[in-house]
């Protein structure tokens, strides 16, 4: 498993590389994503918890390490985050635990969100 | 689209002849569903909009008219649940639009979600 | 839900206009699925009850539908059937309930595996 | 299988609903949804058979009989939908023949598709 | 793509942190995993089976490495697990040509599945 | 990521223990995955173009590496496959961007599709 630091390193470097591509449709989803999570009728900190859930439900790794820097910087603590992801897991079924144990993996290199 | 009543009606004789099948695992299955949402480091109103997101992020009309029915019992308003169905279709791509569309007729039935 | 034989009657007629479409590769595609299920180094009866666990945990009521009756003309019996699903409940999570229901409803139409 | 025009209205009759929750973000993706089908780099008659095969390999009905009314509007022939649909589903598998098969069904009543 | 013992090492570490969470919703997931495959209706060697083929169609690599490793230990021999494996990619399509690659790699490492 | 070279040499090791295994199946079902993308009444560049959008929207990436590979080789340039990349990214929502950023350090490594 790459380190939450590779995985940033190259996520930036190709988000750069997608908004340089000067796809007009590409750079409003982006945006649009990224509104999705903005304060509105539900605040921003309940909002990352869905996403985490959506991510951890869909099984995408990537979306889920995303999701657990949100939900630390927001303010989530370990016990809560671990909570939402049963959901996940009881939604997605068994076929979500390796993603589960990636997310446990994860947790240890987020403040605020390790053992 | 059946009526509400009519699935209600539906997964309660269904239900009951899983739990009348007696098999130990599914019973403990439905069991621990359940208790999935039931008050813990998140509490239950948070736990059910969680379940409406990974529900329609993986497209599951059935599952989604349940836990609107839940969300609706826990408080929350229409233009949350909505707020929460946009995290969804960010997440899950136009091809959850119609299951947001479903999510939408099925809340006309549903007090507290009503247009 | 539709009864056992509007599926079939549908399935008929929508298989012949596929077949009568003239395209060769969905023609090889319909002959090469039916293959896979002949005896080989499995037997017939144990790939229909690998069919119906790929189906449930694959969320589509018609492919379960169409294994249902073909795992109970290879002999499988309700018990057995109803533990392969609890199989394919625990893999695909709670999001496959409503399909397991359907399963149920299913069962009570097919001469060996009513309730 | 409820009829073309049955879908067409509660299509129209939802999609006005979403359009008045006001909300911005759902306002937002609908539209983003509507561009990404329009000239760029690819044309849109492109576009609307890449929209049918994703819907296909995604496996939802609605947005299969969307892509088939747009397909044919865009002058995309019988025989190529079809073939469209094979490469669907060659990489979706035969969990998506149900899906083939109602796509056929729907062709029947949208003009330059049926049999 | 990882050694099996590498594998089997991240999973025990993992697994041990998620347990050591005491989230007793995610223990008692765990442990109805593990029970599902136990003898019932059906034996714990047709389960295995089964649990490979739902994670073949579901496409998720660590749940096939799992499922193998325990298919061998259960006395499938190789001729046996391909076949199951091309039920799976039969239902699955050829998006689960990449798993079932690496299921053919994984096989290499797994006494009584080499080649 | 492993390099495209690497991915090819993995592929091709494999298929040729796929092919060595002699399930026919298995062999009837590769020959029929490369038929799909022969002329037909569409032609192979379209098709591709297709495969591309589907393994996109099905979140694969090995499949999406080889669909690049072979769009290239069609003559696709680089802002038609970004455009068709947009389509599954709008159908398969903020879940694919992960593989739509491996899709872009992927086209780096491939004539014709760099930036």
């Amino acid at each position: 498993m790459e380190t939450l630091e590779e995985f940033q390193k190259f996520r930036t470097a190709m988000n750069r590389q997608i908004e340089g591509s000067d796809h007009l449709g590409m750079k409003r989803f982006f945006a649009l994503d990224h509104q999705a999570y903005e304060p509105g009728p539900l605040d921003t900190k309940t909002k990352e918890l869905l996403g985490l859930v959506a991510s951890t439900a869909l099984r995408c790794d990537d979306c889920i390490t995303y999701h657990l820097v949100r939900c630390a910087e927001e303010g989530w603590k370990r016990g809560e985050v671990i909570d939402a992801l049963n959901v996940a897991l009881m939604v997605g079924g068994s076929i979500t635990i390796p993603h589960v144990r990636r997310a446990f993996a994860r947790m240890q290199e987020i403040q605020g969100l390790e053992p």
